[in-house]
């Protein structure tokens, strides 16, 4: 059995971590599927997805504020004429998926841990696909 | 035909890397499952799962200093006030799972391949679970 | 139902990215899978798999630019004596695998997508491993 859904996301600046733990469990949980693997993708070449704490809003604030320290919006040996060389990187050494074991119909995620969109060149229109297997 | 596992693990520093691919090559070994693919998951935000050399030790010993070079434990920007951003920033970027291929009952890595736990924010118990598909 | 394919690669450079895109999702379209999820795999240590645009170049040039600069090929803290620690380095970090869904027999990438072998210590003869499942 398996399953492919989309999630549609407005990213609100140009460089953000969107939750979407709810969406993608919501999705598992109508699926019926009960055990497996849950693979969340973004089709985007300028955004990522990343697991990380959704508890404390510094962590989210942090991880940004190193990411645009150690692959700054401008720097010198960028050539791509966009403007977005930063979103491109980060999105490359991220990658632009995460992978989620599924038990008992529930994301066997971490008590602390969430499940991010990383928006790295908007504001845009987005989307997430999931696909349960 | 899938099953989940957990390990569990004792570090002992704040920053290192514990080879477990003994341990998930058993797993699968036990699980009778010949051909698919094997999910290795931290459920931690301050740790991540790496797949680097396992033969030279000085290999695994300049990932982390390079990693604490890009992400030193204290830095002008980090809020957090558990004072471990730094293991977050670590484990949000480099990602807390590998996949890799199960063929013939064995993973499928390559010749200097190992499968390591990272700590960022230890001594701590932690697990580690293992999906097979 | 489940597929495991090898690619082969030669590269020329001691750093580069190699688009792969169209080997894989023939791969896929020979196996006449139609739905599910692909991993691609590098069993190399100094290797890794990125997924980013395929359209203009200026954008693989500047993630490599800036992945030099972040982990340049030497630096004062590496004591592997091959000299090949940024290698190793940024496979760890980079990831040697990205997971990509399968749909209506596609690899469901974005528009500007491709998924890319990332050599980090070339001229080498290199392997892609390609899982369906």
């Amino acid at each position: 059995m398996s399953l492919i859904k989309e999630i549609s996301i407005k990213s609100k600046k140009r460089i953000e971590l969107i939750d979407l733990t709810d969406k993608v469990q919501d999705i598992v949980s109508k699926s019926g599927i009960k055990e497996g693997i849950c693979v969340v993708y973004s089709p985007h070449t300028t955004a990522a997805v990343i697991i990380t704490e959704n508890a404390d809003p510094s962590v989210q604030k942090d991880v940004l504020a190193k990411l645009n320290k150690m692959v700054p919006a401008n720097a010198p040996e960028y050539t791509h004429l966009e403007g977005n060389s930063d979103s491109h990187i980060k999105s490359a050494v991220i990658g632009n998926s995460r992978t989620i074991i599924v038990k008992d119909g529930k994301l066997l995620l971490g008590v602390w841990e969430g499940a991010m969109f990383a928006e790295f060149d908007g504001p845009r229109i987005r989307k997430l696909l999931v696909s349960i297997k």
